[in-house]
């Protein structure tokens, strides 16, 4: 079959067969389609749709374009946990040696940031040495040693998804649910897990703005994950305002590293809380706890003894990186930074924050990626002061940037100021987590 | 303006502006857009649609992507014809040598055979030596010799629709009318014209099956042609069976000569029929006369005394051709070619007859590309016995394959018998010339 007449069928609204999804995948990945016939599908596609069995069975196609990692001779069950993406969102550094300490092993294979979100790649590159380019063979050994590895995608996982999201992202064919589904699903099914923990965002930060989306999105994955076989829950949780204290590679790391070392700090809880909620949602997906309210008290527990803080050292030590940063997280930072602080310019109750245009200021400023091969400073980030529902006067520090003398730097603060939205009345605050599938 | 946004909004259904067709007019040329964008849009322009405004503005730009030709040294009235292509349509070498003979400069620029239908260039290279690589300069004074030139599209010429063009052939994005006139007509443009005569073709061996679509398409081109201010005229010509007695390019070359010798043929006339139809509305259109039936009258006697022949031989020699083949047409033809005849089954009067099925055994057999590279036989071809309304027995020679051995013949005379449809009843015989716009 050439690929123009499966391109006219899809053109013409027709159903594909899971022959011709195959034969499509296939020439993806061994490069017999084109590039150009490739994107035309993607747009017809994006156009007249996929039904449920073209999407189960696209993912499926691209799962197998590369190799399934095979963890049968770890006895632990193995889960992970993959969120859509939002700004100061870090719960990966937490979740994946908390979910260790709980007896979860976790094969976690993630990606770097792009636009407004930021990766977990990036993150753990600042930590000095941390090597985030393992093969196969040291991945396992890694989980194995320590229950948990945290690695790029490489080009053996999934090698059709890698090509057809470059593709989507230069064509405008991102935002379509299904291909959003088989994107996400077709790496983690990849990874050989017994269960999936999805994050579904929502807001001004997310991929997904509104709450509707976000639930439609989270009900596909779940979907998806169940005819492949893999139990899968999603949680939809707010993303109006940066998760945590920090936005910024370096300073994510820090914030996990005092969690980790049960510092608590207010503007810090939104972290902890989201990274318990999905870790406890591993234990019971895998087994390991019957219910909700246990596997949260197993997770506070693995916390507070420093269980978790221990693994994180396991395995940054098995990663080439440098563990003195889990006892003097400090280290992780330049004291050379300007610090340029965010003031009010009102009095009032922050009742809204456009959160995409904070991850925005951190792209300009070289924290974040504009286009895939960007060089980032790890140093640069905000750290947030005021949160919605706060009270805050004139002048008062709405956040404060981290970053280096730059023509760049000059607009920032007014941008970001901007950002937040200021009424007189008390708003009313959303739960993190808002919902689950 | 990135590649992403324009196609963004023409997936979202929204008009793009004069400035957003010449960004992406001007990225197809100068390479910037690379090509999985340029057919993504094309996708989303198939299914989006563009208005007619869209329309006009893509025609201009994609003509100014190159050279636009200057013949205002000639001053002559310049004009072309163009067909969108059938099986035996061999009209322009009579029409370029006629419309000459009557006073008006034809610079013809065209194309190869590409599926089904043959290309004016394939069957002027079965004269031995003719050049259709012509220099711009050897093209116009090739035409102020000897009163027309026909060369190949030059890379100077509209390159915007020849790169577009292999990208739509390559992604099922070729049959939406707008862009088929924006190709016609940004090539045609681009000759310099004072007037455009197209010859649209309806029927079993046509683009454009069916009437209706014929003549929306004809519509499209003769008002895209009055936006870009040059005097247009469709015609809407019969292609449900094969034009004239031959089909392959040596012998349809044959048939030209013949009737220019004025060798009275049966099988030939409808050859004859429209080629003065089509010349006669080129004089009407640049005013060299003054209605239909002078014209025509006009055409008769350039082709009675032999003008029209003369010039095609002035051409040939200017065109480094062998002129010997206007007196001998026969040293055109291989006569160590198989000759098999195609026999009728059954009795009965011929009504229909499946004529892409000829040109697709044109192809099968070598005198036909199937892929743009393919090397041509230009011996190969096949002459019409049976017309539509003939009345035939078992046994009658519908027609005779002339080709060469190879495994593909054995199946040819079966498949080429299934093309006629006979019934009992004499069928309603349609008209060459159908309609005009």
């Amino acid at each position: 079959m050439r690929p123009q007449d499966l391109i006219r069928k899809k053109r013409d609204g027709l159903v594909l067969s899971h022959q011709e999804i195959a034969a499509f995948i296939g020439g993806v990945t061994d490069g017999s389609w084109a590039d150009y016939q490739i994107s035309a599908l993607l747009m017809a596609i994006f156009l007249r749709g996929l039904n449920a069995d073209e999407a189960a069975v696209l993912t499926e196609e691209m799962l197998h374009s590369g190799e399934v990692l095979d963890f049968s001779e770890i006895d632990a069950p193995k889960a992970d946990k993959h969120s859509t993406g939002g700004v100061g969102d870090k719960t990966s550094l937490i979740i994946a040696p908390l979910a260790a300490a709980c007896g979860v092993a976790v094969p976690m294979i993630s990606g770097r940031g792009l636009g407004h979100t930021g990766g977990t790649l990036d993150k753990l590159e600042s930590i000095p040495g941390y090597n985030v380019n393992l093969s196969l063979t040291e991945f396992k050994k890694t989980i194995k040693l320590c229950g948990f590895a945290m690695s790029g995608q490489t080009a053996e996982i999934a090698p059709a998804d890698k090509k057809l999201y470059a593709l989507r992202d230069a064509t405008a064919t991102v935002d379509y649910i299904p291909l959003i589904v088989a994107s996400i699903m077709s790496k983690k099914l990849a990874e050989g897990l017994d269960a999936l923990v999805l994050d579904v965002k929502t807001g001004t930060g997310a991929f997904m703005p509104t709450f509707e989306k976000a639930r439609e999105l989270a009900e596909a994955l779940v979907a998806t994950g169940a005819k492949c076989r893999i139990r899968t829950t999603a949680v939809i949780s707010d993303m109006n305002q940066p998760l945590g204290k920090f936005v910024g590679n370096a300073l994510e790391v820090y914030e996990c590293i005092k969690i980790l070392q049960n510092e608590d700090d207010a503007q810090m809880r939104s972290t902890r809380e989201l990274s318990l909620e999905l870790t406890a949602r591993m234990l019971v997906l895998t087994g390991v706890e019957k219910n909700l309210e246990t596997a949260k008290s197993l997770c506070e527990a693995k916390l507070r003894d420093g269980s978790a803080l221990e693994k994180l050292q396991s395995n940054i030590k098995l990663q080439s990186g440098d563990i003195h940063i889990c006892d003097q997280p400090d280290a992780l930072l330049d004291n050379n930074l300007l610090q340029i602080a965010v003031k009010s310019e009102t009095d009032g109750f922050v009742s809204a924050i456009d959160t995409k245009i904070i991850g925005q200021i951190m792209c300009n400023l070289g924290g974040g990626r504009i286009k895939t091969d960007d060089q980032i400073d790890h140093q640069v980030g905000y750290q947030c002061e005021a949160v919605i529902g706060d009270e805050v006067r004139t002048g008062d520090t709405l956040g404060v940037l981290f970053c280096r003398h730059t023509d760049k730097v000059n607009l920032a603060p007014q941008t970001l100021q901007k950002a937040y939205k200021l009424s007189q009345e008390k708003p009313v605050i959303s739960e993190l987590v808002k919902g689950s599938v």
